[in-house]
């Protein structure tokens, strides 16, 4: 049993975006990663609809189980949030109107759930994704492979949408039915590693 | 010749729609103002797939010729400003995906447009905007006013795409034929007014 969760890294100059296949054993599979890029010289509604797009033809080519993307923070970067933040907004609405569930993480989250400490440096989580996947090389640029650690953290978490970290009101009675098997999947393998 | 320009106050709690139409001798037609309104209590995703709902039903209906949001500044209040870039974001994606040119005022270039101070109250911008509309009261709550004071404002700069205000690449080659009369209309305007 697969979740298949995207992870989005949003940004208006660089939108980090990673489709991957979690197991329950928490065996992961890349299955496509990719970087929406826009310059500061086009305007700023050409930008949004850029992403919009971008996000719209991703999730419709990969009809993910579940969208994790970075929660933004309005102390982060002054000069980048707010386009960061309406590059959230577009990215969560296109997940909505799917009706597929939103999950938000904060980086602290992904570099520990990735690497094992909050604190790592984007150079170790590349690297720890790489790992993971089983890559040849480091995924460039930085922002794939944040969006690609996103990904990772919601699956392993297996964080049923209704969570904490969840954005949606979905209850576990409003999974899809790949979500409810991964669901039961997931507590049986922790009932088996508890044993 | 007529300019219909719907003007947006974003907000997560309270997104301000107003609809006007502004004849090249500034007379302004209120021709509709709405509230969406969210609550706190529910998940984000919900909350911005409400207001993407409401300002493509909203664009659809009015089929303005331009669309005015209010700029979102990083530093105005910093509980508030995330939701309120994810709002304008996704009415920015919604107006951009409809071809709809997009412009951005900052608060204080509404309160001196419609009051002839940057510096004005809420309630003086209630005020003039009630004057101006020939209303019998002052559009409640607040964020309709300011919707429609935006849309005032735009509406009377005359402001073509292309515009130090916009946020769209459509030059005054791109202007729509609505917009195109609208423009030379207004040349003819001011040069009769500097007579």
């Amino acid at each position: 049993m697969t979740l298949r969760v995207v992870g989005v890294d949003p940004g208006l100059t660089r939108c980090g975006l990673a489709c991957v296949d979690v197991e329950t054993n928490r065996r992961t599979q890349l299955v496509g990663v990719t970087v929406i890029g826009t310059t500061a010289d086009q305007p700023l509604d050409e930008r949004l609809l850029r992403i919009d797009q971008g996000i719209e033809a991703w999730l419709d080519q990969y009809k993910p189980d579940v969208v994790a993307i970075e929660r933004v923070f309005a102390s982060t970067n002054v000069s980048t949030v707010m386009g960061t933040a309406q590059a959230s907004g577009i990215v969560i609405a296109a997940a909505a109107r799917r009706r597929i569930p939103v999950a938000l993480h904060t980086p602290t989250e992904v570099k520990a759930a990735v690497t094992g400490s909050g604190q790592a440096s984007k150079d170790a989580v590349g690297k720890m994704v790489t790992k993971i996947l089983r890559l040849t090389e480091v995924p460039k640029p930085a922002d794939a492979a944040d969006a690609i650690a996103l990904a990772i953290t919601h699956g392993w978490r297996g964080a049923a949408p209704g969570s904490q970290a969840s954005a949606s009101s979905h209850s576990a009675s409003a999974l899809t039915p790949a979500q409810k098997a991964w669901a039961a999947a997931e507590a049986t393998a922790r009932r088996t590693r508890s044993r």
